[in-house]
């Protein structure tokens, strides 16, 4: 099988734990952000010393820094699979940037529509909707999104909805959401999808695919930082046409072509939705994450992070004090979130940091309808544990990336099992 | 003296020109972009095996990486000698951001109000005001700011007056304003001042002050990539208490702190105003720049660079083709705008890149109706220019940093006196 773990730049390094001992660090925590591929490190450090000022510079650095940035817009849309003549490519700081940008660039155009989101969405892909008339989507009761909802709404609200957005992958679940078909079912109904990046695209093949096509994708979101690249890029894609028609969000140098104290004339899109100086670097690093995940190839990572999450949702479901929260882990990128009865969910990631070096998130993910969801607590109840004791209804979370070993999950499994075993011990030092 | 040279990544970086010969690249652009320093990219590597993701991950290097963010706010408050306790440092991705957020955060609050901006602002510090309504304090025939408009206009519209925006230095002419003299005004109207540092920070030491100070500075921008650190990042500081009092601008990921579909309770400022995953390599890189640049000493750096702008203002001067456009370098930065009659600045350009490897940029620089004013160009003109021959009024603009030497001054007169004794020679190849 192939080494993926030494693709990855800190994927070994030596972290005292506890008990003064130095342990593999174990990083079960990449759906927030992933460490960089050494290959993205390299290829910067071959650029840094070309690296100058874009478009309107003319020096030769200027030149070859000016055909790296462009060339990066050729390489997304070859990534994602769109036709890079019809659609606009927009850098932006991240997957959140990207979506407030779109919400604010449509906003302009259909104030009072329907934007239709759903109750899985991370906030990022709620609040920035909430200006238009919202409706949600309503998941089940494993949190796995109702299609018949979805239809529902699209009927009902049939005519007035400007957009409908939805995650790719969840980031709470991992549970993917069937987005060709989703988008088949938007485009049935004349209305326009976003899907939600962040989490698909490090983890399966995408295709936007030609307008001609039903299930083709409108808009993608989607941040470099989560796929090996963390150098403060992310991506926004929509169509010239669209973009074009809507009045930038920011604005600044580089949006315009001609500019008194009374008039402006905008510059066409992207220029005119990247205002200041672009992420140059950014730009160069997401390149090369991208032709190293290429070089490996979406389907085998695919496939690889699938056998993992099925091995670690095996293992956790074999420990009966573990409670899951997804019905399977079919259809999902690699995500687990739980919790152990009786220890809070920051107490046992505090414990499996501290005392194992293993490294997880808990709370809400950024995601707290869906939680409240999941979890069935009722939000007063979470306002009155917060105030009275700091603390929130919440979950464990991991998060795989192509580097993770099936060895981690057996040492996690050993965790687990040693943490419940002298519970006590452990939450009478970290509770 | 001091060498800065060898600090700089790429710094004598051989480029091949148009004779088929390699020569060190000579970097006149940097009020664009400057390129990284050799501490930055060190520094990089060794926190790289370290990044993961901040706040909400309980890992060791999420730790590590959090505090990393957490401490580059102290950081950047004491480079502007503020308080950190009582200012928020907001990090974004270039001055550009900066400005619209702040923009948009201010108009929330005081749409319909005044803000007085200036005829020498680079768009970025122009544009995003024009929601509100706009005044521009004149400048005189040498684009050098006019106190007394500002004092008029600040009297006229005494109390409806939201905010005072002027630019430290100007992108265009290098002219610094006095920004501790404009704050001790425009404070003695009751209104508040926002200096653009992006030209001003990277070449002078600024000191925003205390609020009991008249001379404070109320807001501040810059951005990263033009002092040193390339990597995707920008500042933009105020007070806690005001920016707590704005709604935030973007939202999404991490600027809430409950959140259902009917309800949301922001975070407080920095927090509410980063939506998204940060940019935790861009922080770590500016920390680094900002170390570095202390450790030079901002006095000294001020010192050298005015050194090297005398020399070269002198040096055109001598000239008799060269037109120059400011009255004089004093109270500069080390920017130079100028002309050689008969050639467009474009081509002129060009010329220099092509024929002797020295990088300018020539146009209008994100300044068009600053331009307009030092050319005395009517916009209509310049219109018709454009559609009938594709071309603009403009200026070549060399931009001068810590690394740029005498020598190279030297050899810029050397190729600018080659270009007008063979002016048809070069204008039949580039023009």
């Amino acid at each position: 099988m192939f080494n993926y773990r030494k693709l990855i730049v800190g994927a070994d390094t030596p972290i005292k734990i506890a008990n003064g001992q130095y342990v593999k660090y174990v990083n079960f925590d990449n759906a927030a952000t992933t460490p960089p591929f050494i290959s993205v490190v390299e290829d910067l450090l071959s650029f840094l010393p070309y690296y100058s000022s874009i478009h309107r510079g003319m020096g030769i650095k200027s030149q070859i820094s000016t055909k790296a940035y462009d060339d990066a817009r050729e390489s997304v849309a070859n990534f994602v699979e769109i036709d890079a003549r019809k659609a606009s490519i927009i850098f932006v700081k991240n997957t959140t940037e990207a979506i407030n940008k779109l919400s604010n660039m449509l906003y302009d155009k259909y104030k009072g529509g329907i934007v239709i989101s759903t109750t899985m969405e991370h906030h990022s892909n709620d609040l920035p909707w909430r200006k238009f008339n919202i409706k949600y989507v309503d998941v089940d009761k494993y949190g796995r999104l109702s299609i018949e909802d979805l239809k529902y709404k699209l009927k009902k609200y049939r005519g007035k909805v400007v957009l409908v957005t939805v995650t790719g992958a969840s980031n709470v679940t991992g549970y993917k959401n069937p987005i060709y078909d989703i988008a088949r079912i938007v485009h049935q109904y004349g209305s326009k999808l976003l899907v939600d990046g962040a989490q698909f695209v490090p983890h399966s093949p995408i295709y936007m695919g030609d307008e001609c096509s039903d299930s083709h994708i409108d808009y993608l979101a989607f941040s470099a930082h989560k796929m090996y690249a963390p150098f403060g890029i992310g991506v926004l894609i929509g169509s010239k046409d669209e973009f074009n028609s809507c009045n930038p969000d920011y604005c600044g140098g580089g949006t315009v072509d001609v500019v008194t104290h009374d008039f402006v004339k905008w510059a066409s899109t992207p220029d005119k939705d990247e205002a200041g100086s672009p992420n140059v670097i950014g730009a160069v690093a997401l390149v090369s994450a991208i032709n190293t995940l290429q070089k490996l190839d979406m389907n085998l990572i695919e496939e690889y992070e699938k056998s993992i999450l099925h091995y670690a949702y095996n293992s956790l479901k074999s420990i009966p004090e573990v409670k899951l929260y997804c019905d399977n882990c079919n259809n999902c990128v690699g995500i687990v979130p739980f919790n152990i009865n009786g220890i809070y969910h920051e107490t046992l990631s505090k414990i499996l940091s501290y005392e194992f070096g293993i490294a997880v998130r808990s709370g809400c993910f950024c995601a707290q309808p869906y939680i409240q969801k999941l979890l069935n607590v009722p939000i007063e109840k979470t306002i009155k544990m917060m105030e009275e004791h700091g603390r929130r209804p919440g979950m464990v979370r991991l998060s795989f990336s192509l580097y993770n070993t099936f060895d981690e999950i057996d040492y996690l499994v050993y965790a687990l099992r040693k943490i419940i075993n002298y519970k006590n011990k452990y939450l009478a030092k970290y509770n």
